[in-house]
């Protein structure tokens, strides 16, 4: 097989075959497709797109790059949850010690933030001691000790994967809906879970723009997951202003601690509730939504999440006191508030440029290989629909280098859009996908 | 400027900056740009084209990606040819000592044959002791000696499209007008050249395959040679069948020397005479196309147009003695002959399967390093409209290596259409463009 025929055969917009597609995967892998190639076929793929079929080959390829981990000796329900990424999307670190502490075992693989989304191994991070970089052995001993482990994509995990996106990134083949399905469907496939809930992302601060895109992506996404033996659903979830109040990644721990004690901002509970209470159904630990959702609302009223996050970051090697301290968090060292322009309602608060701005602080990345100041970032005091007056606070940016503020002040005040008329508020939930 | 940005912009259908298309070929000349971003990019500009104003910079970045050839202290109008290439088009060498026989200064840049097409260099390499690898000065010599000089495409000549042709050609990112037109016309406007005639072909032998897109191929290199202060035309003309009755480098040049002697197919006549009386036409030395042709066929039959290929032939170390002894010339050992398989018309002859048969035989190349066997080939004994009974022969391949036979006769054989009805005989001349 010549590669430069499978290039002609995609950019002539045919279907490729399995073979095809193993060839691609396994030079990937193992370098014997020089980059230039892969390349040159990635952007084919972006243009002609790929069948269903051809989606399903490709992640089952980068899947079998590496190992699919056997969780089989352990006993329960394995599920997770995956997110395609927003502003002040923590839902993780609460549903995760949520859904273990109603019985499932959740290995959970994240990424890092990266352009204006934050990632949930930064998150971690900002906790003292917190290891996100165990090994697939250290994996499983979490998992039979606190139903839960909280990690970064292994070596053994679709190497493939990390290669493609390395290449992807730096070539502008990023925005192809069958890409992105196999990359994050191989690293799921590959965790050795039973089940998994999807958390599709659509608006402003989204990967996908329109509902219309979103939606394609999350069929993609469950027709892969079930076409595996993964049973998968998906809800499309509104990001057009951050989630919660916290942006930034001590910022967002204290902000799910708080949901845990039963407080935090009513959008944030409502996701996180929804996404538990369906990762037990599609799990079996609950017989309907309804069900699961009071499952889950007990295990926050009980206390039996926040005792469960405390017990994970002590097996993960954080500091578990940081849950009853929040002190012990990194802080910023200053803040600037930025206040409304004029009177009016809120109108909308812009969660890319949001992002963004916490990212020009420090919060985020745009290269894979930069550090994050883990105590900046910015909290939301008023969200859309508020009535303000001129000068009432909207966004407080927690900065720690003054001349990083400059940057981050316009890109935040850029954000707030002001209005006469109260906006109608829209549904955080847009739709279900199984 | 970063280069995934130039992707991107390209990926998303908008025009390029002229800055950008430059950071494109200073990247890949100089190595800056990584191949995988070049490819990409490729790929990006094969989907979206280019539009007129990209192309010429693009050409013109390419053009001085190297040196552009002054030949100012040469006295004349430099004038050159190009075409797009196909199976039996030997036009160059009857045209090139033609036209300097009437008085054009012919610096011409040729290329090697590659996949089905034949090329002018594997020609003249057929001609013992011929060199085409001339540097600049033994160039500039030969044009002040002999009037002429046929050479490949030295270091010095748009650097920028050898890299990029080489990754064209692996990452399936040939067939695109503006790169097409870019790598053809840097290449003529840097060889120092006042004036140009493109033969485009179209056809089942041809790179074009429709007259609708060679056109368009027409249009988008004259429009670039004019703009690049080139005076250019072009002529489209049809290759569905081999030009001439020769495929193979050594039985081309004897069929070359037929034509200069006054004898020679008449289509292959016909066209070289049309090329290079349009070539008299733009560098000044004819009146008009008329009168043109009067002169080409005045050097055809007084001999002066053989006595400068001769001249030619010795000022490039080559052996001038052929022109008089064909016997001179590479001969292959062994023929077969290929008949008709039934009674009737040839209805057709597809060039492109004649090519690859010779192509089979050794005569031309599947990958740039490979070698080529001068000696062997394939002539075309019977052509369209012939009448034949079942038996006559229609062509004849010329040999040395019996296993390479099988692969020949096949494609051979499958090239060969009979049919019950005369076929209407089209015009070689499709069209022009200036």
């Amino acid at each position: 097989m010549r590669a430069v025929d499978v290039i002609l055969k995609k950019r002539d917009g045919e279907e490729l075959s399995r073979e095809e597609i193993q060839f691609f995967v396994t030079g990937v892998t193992t370098g014997s497709l020089p980059d230039y190639q892969a390349s040159a076929l990635l952007m084919a793929v972006l243009w002609r797109g790929m069948t269903a079929q051809e989606t399903a080959w490709l992640t089952d390829a980068m899947v079998h790059s590496g190992v699919r981990v056997d969780l089989s000796a352990i006993p329960g329900a394995k599920v997770d949850k995956h997110s395609t990424g927003g502003v002040g999307d923590k839902t993780s670190l609460v549903l995760a010690p949520l859904a273990a502490a109603c019985g499932l075992i959740v290995p959970m693989m994240s990424g890092r933030g990266l352009g204006h989304t934050g990632g949930t191994l930064d998150k971690l991070e900002a906790i003292p001691g917190f290891r996100v970089n165990l090994s697939l052995d250290e994996m499983k001993a979490a998992l039979v000790s606190v139903g839960c482990a909280m990690i970064g994509q292994t070596k053994e995990i679709a190497p493939a994967d990390k290669t493609l996106y390395a290449l992807r990134d730096v070539t502008g083949t990023v925005e192809s809906i069958p890409l992105i399905s196999a990359s994050i469907m191989s690293k799921k496939i590959a965790e050795g879970i039973d089940a998994l809930v999807l958390d599709v992302k659509t608006g402003r601060g989204a990967f996908m723009k329109t509902e219309a895109d979103s939606r394609r992506l999350a069929e993609s996404l469950v027709s892969i997951g079930n076409a595996s033996g993964v049973k998968t659903e998906a809800i499309i979830t509104r990001m057009d202003a951050p989630l919660g109040r916290a942006v930034g990644n001590a910022l967002e721990v204290i902000e799910c601690l708080d949901v845990l004690k039963g407080r935090g901002p009513a959008d944030l509970v409502d996701v996180t509730v929804e996404l538990t209470a369906r990762m037990l159904v599609v799990g079996g630990a609950a017989d309907d939504l309804a069900d699961g959702k009071r499952r889950v609302r007990s295990a926050l009223s009980s206390g039996l999440g926040l005792d469960r996050f405390r017990r994970i970051i002590e097996q993960q090697g954080g500091n578990p006191r940081v849950v009853d301290d929040e002190s012990l968090l990194p802080t910023a060292p200053a803040r600037h508030v930025i206040t409304a322009a004029r009177s009016g309602f809120l109108a909308s608060l812009d969660a890319a440029l949001v992002g963004r701005a916490s990212v020009g602080l420090g919060a985020g990345r745009d290269r894979v290989e930069d550090p994050v100041d883990p105590a900046v970032g910015i909290m939301v005091v008023a969200t859309p629909g508020d009535e303000l007056r001129a000068g009432d606070p909207v966004l407080e940016l927690h900065y720690r280098e003054s001349r990083r503020l400059d940057v981050a002040i316009a890109l935040a005040t850029e954000a707030i859009q002001m209005g006469d008329q109260r906006p109608t508020a829209l549904p955080l939930l847009v739709g279900e996908v199984r």
